[in-house]
């Protein structure tokens, strides 16, 4: 089949390597008619984090169910479905407590937690492909409607919907509270369009590239420019000085400021400032243990030296980490299929698989509005 | 009246000072029968943190109701009371929301959060004394069965019972969790207490003094000495090296390491490494947004460089702050009245109150077994 | 002053009354720019719930404060309010735990709860009127935005914004689940559109009057006309088979067939049949443990024999009770005044006070669209 | 094997049937150390369940693995394992949110829920027995310490200590709360123990026997012997006359008066009586949608006519169900593992498996002491 290969930073090609195939009873091969790039995909792409190559990339994976192995009884060949980017085994204790983002068993490494074409994720390939392997595939698949409707939707069910939705989740997003969302990528949009979706009564969202935060503003949200004004300024002004109750961070360890200079505490920095005294911050973009690429000896362990005294003293909680896809896919499956969200519009690209290449290039240089690419192989 | 004054650094006096008084139709006077030294006491006892001479402390206090104002309806005259450390107005946003630790209406400088006889938390003389002046009597006060029997017990019932047991609120304590408390001083210990009421399967508690892990032991938890032992290995070992459930923080910003170094961030560093992944942490112990003894620039501004990577990684949350008191201090009064509780076992010397000069002393240098101190003004 | 006062069943007077004043120091009395006229209103108005004659009549209401008592701080004069309709101490334990609907102190019989102008809920006069005595001003009253604007949303948070809420949230409502809605009256549409707010996937209503039914479209619920079409087949169709996740019950005991006939377990009956397994009821529609005007000797008890049966097999739970207003009406509140909610949809009469009695009649005979009345003192 | 059979009421056998084999590759075939007759076993036994001839009794089930499917890759042969009585097939939507008491998949009848010789939860075979074949075994098994310790407490995690935990959780057991059980049998005792593990201030257990009574006051209980006094009374008079915060229903649809006579909504009656408002109340004694045997014709159909209209007034829930074991087994195991919980105090009697019909016999006709028994296919 074709498939998108790391050969190293910076270095893909799609090029022909071996189909994947039942290795196992449990398992499924799924025919992909949508792969997304997304935000993760660059780490690696620019070497910021280590990938073994020959490694076929993307945790963003829908598609049609070609071939089941001899013990799944649940899905069918035919399903159309989309596959949640942790991959997990579904009897182990994480699993049976809803935590599919820290599976015991799925990681052959025996770090929690497993995925697709992604570094320290385990050997599994991704889903830029013609054709992807999952285990587990009754536990971890989410049948679709048949059909292809709402397709550029429901490929945002494999991660960044749902990651999106757990930023709110973990910063006690509820009718009728304020929000501030630090980051207006892909995930970024995703929280201020769920924080609407969950009857938040403002949503602020922080970023400095124009044509992110005009979709922030298409979707309700308040569009708050940090390189034209102070953000902490901005959103007290639009609490009544009290601050928001929810902040969501969805920028993670590699935040630049003003200057594009590096800072790693900065957004949370910013958060513990504009969350008020009791709130809660959610933090889904990404920070990591281990940072060879940092500026300081304590960034390259993993230490952020944010403000925590005044956290700890306006008494706000910070919850944190990857999303457990299947937590919530479903339901949001179903917000799809009635008409009541449509995520697509963060959409810039759709392009055939073979034009992978070079939609990475410009995703990862950001140049012609190349905000969320959609990867169809059948096209 | 008889009270311990404030008169800077080290520098105590129990002196005659006006009586309090009825200021407002809402205001309640209480004759004080217990009055505790806490630990964070010593905060401004050793310069740490500024307060203003001629100030009267004590924060952990229960008594007799001597005089209510006009409008107190609930509260009468002769009621025994437990006084929450927090001093909150009832009617407020945060007040209404049970967070009476961050009322936005108590303290004149503006902040959130007020209290009696402490640093930034208003004009309120504290209750180390005969008498306490109590505003909003009658939302504060914390009704106690008439008598004198358990007064030991219920006077933990004003800060550090609840402070502990919101530790392990935050630290999602629930039946058959594991959970690690880092420090056995009377919070730690009051946590560790809480835990098991709150059927933990183990409770591990780590410190160096021998005495307080003793204590720890008593009440069914497992000591872990860490002048002896490496606490993650002791940890990781005895939970099939998964790590803990919940973690507790109640040892602060000025935590020591063997060698008596301070070190803000071991404690949380320690705490990620211990508690599992999808696990949650509680912090109780103090960390300030200013702290001018620091060593560091960093920790001066209250920046705590901790291993805040691994925590996301891991998917840890954490829950910080100063304890809503009564969110807790009914349940927890049932529980001593039923005879299901008694966290006096903590209490090391009940003296009169003239003695209180030489109980600070005594309990700041750590000498004479001094861990909990209550005070008698009619002793 | 003019108010609506209660001269026996069907008869009723707007006539000169006593002002009434400040009574205590944490009173205060509003003067009314609107109150609305509420379905349950109607119990004592048809004789089916006994009340004293001369009470003023009257429980959703809003104003502007006109006087406080000496002990009020919070609240000033001239401030816009709202007045939650259960009237609470504020300190009892109901209260602190958030349960206001189950205040132990402000109702006189010693009952929990207390309220305006109504049956079994104390002495206190009803806001039909231009002025209302508020008790525990600050503790009660909203504060709203000054001047006039959404006068006829910010009338809904006294009572059925918060009481429609109230029933999503004993329902479990949560983004994505799918709701059935039995009533369209007032509440019945206020749940509806709360579930939405909320975030639901699907929101079936169902009723019989064409009029309501038309409401629930256009907020975007799924109308189902139980004169034309089996509710339950309808659900059941529209959620392959499965049923709704979650239910509201917005009629209450005296619910009537198709044929006009009253049948107390009629709606409970019908909920437990299209709620799934492991589902949620949530039930604001009004049950009485006494009906004297019931059909059968067990109704007349309260006694309700629906299908408990089939909801203990389904693994059903059932929330029941009047709203605790205050848990509700801040972030509702918010979502008007940042124009995200306007439940002012439902109003179908604004009038002068003057014309209340003919209101009533005509909202009791539902006749000329008569189905939400705002009265207006001032107009 | 040796197994006991069903051959029509009051008529079992412990007879030779076939060996249970792995049928397919998720299954697995547990060598039974101990089986528990359990109170429900009696409703087929008495014929007030129909079960159709031949089915092998007993849904609590404990053993050694003895084979496992192609596919089962968790669970090992030779694991020491618990059997949740719920049989589940860990993919479907139900079995993802944690109700695996409602698996959609695992009864053929296509009714949620499926168990282990039991009427209407599928074709199962139950084991009491020497072996039992159990499906999705690396979902379904719990792993227990190798060995033999502990083995009447562990036998207790497949049914009764989760179902007696899971009614204080439908009743919102928390620390510090007061709980009434009703029903001193097995679960009714299982819930009083784990109201008191989970850190209730005060429990009462409402029973008329005296035995039972006993072992209640054994673990820290309060008996009431609904025999000698009015449970009522006893119950307001001990909490203040406010009532209990949390009742649990544990007797179920058999409910007996003093005189011997069945009143299904007496013991529901009783608890909307002592139970506080804004209260919870859990329902795990079983309630059914057709019971042939009723004394009313709305009790044939699963009515029960309870005073609902009080619930509704005093702001009652109601949560009822059969218990998803899995949510709780694994900590309710690892209390027992740390020497936490032991909840065989309620066993009475252990006999050999070849003695079961008589143990039947006597536990049916509460004769000699047969409270609860276990049995033991290898003894």
């Amino acid at each position: 089949m074709k498939a998108v290969v790391y050969h190293g930073p910076f270095t893909l090609a799609v090029e022909e390597v071996a189909d994947p195939r039942i290795e196992g009873p449990l398992d499924a091969v799924i025919r992909i008619t949508t792969a997304n790039i997304c935000g993760s995909d660059l780490h690696p792409y620019e070497g910021r984090a280590a990938l073994e190559k020959g490694m076929v990339l993307g945790h963003e994976n829908m598609g049609i169910v070609e071939e089941v192995g001899s013990a799944v009884t649940r899905i069918r060949v035919g399903d159309r479905v989309s596959v949640p980017f942790n991959l997990a085994c579904g009897c182990c204790r994480n699993c049976n407590d809803g935590f599919t983002s820290a599976c015991l068993r799925a990681n052959p490494s025996g770090n929690p937690g497993a995925g697709y074409g992604y570094p320290k994720m385990g050997p599994y390939w991704g889903g830029q492909a013609e054709l992807l392997r999952v285990p587990w595939a009754d536990f971890n698949l989410l049948e679709l409607p048949a059909g292809t409707e709402h397709e550029a939707d429901y490929t945002m069910l494999s991660d960044i919907f749902p990651t999106g939705y757990h930023g709110t989740e973990l910063a006690h997003v509820a009718p009728g509270k304020s929000v501030a969302v630090f980051g207006a990528g892909p995930v970024g949009l995703m929280s201020a369009y769920s924080a609407l979706l969950r009857g938040a009564s403002q949503v602020f969202v922080v970023d400095k590239e124009p044509d992110r935060l005009a979709l922030a503003a298409q979707i309700g949200a308040t569009p708050v420019d940090l390189g034209e004004v102070d953000p902490a300024e901005v959103i007290m002004a639009g609490t009544d000085g009290f601050g928001v109750d929810c902040g969501v961070e969805a920028v993670g360890f590699q935040a630049h400021d003003a200057h594009g200079e590096e800072h790693p505490a900065m957004v949370l920095d910013n958060l513990v400032g504009v969350v008020r005294a009791t709130g809660h911050i959610g933090v889904v973009g990404v920070y990591v243990p281990q940072d060879p690429g940092a500026a300081t000896d304590g960034a390259k362990q993993g230490r952020v030296g944010f403000d925590y005294g005044t956290a700890f003293e306006k008494g706000i909680s910070i919850g944190s980490g990857q999303c457990p896809v299947k937590a919530y896919n479903r339901e949001l499956r179903d917000l799809i299929t009635r008409g009541r969200a449509a995520p697509s519009f963060i959409v810039s690209h759709e392009v055939p698989l073979a034009d992978a290449v070079d939609a990475y290039d410009k995703f990862d240089k950001r140049v012609d509005g190349y905000t969320k690419v959609l990867l169809h192989p059948a096209a």
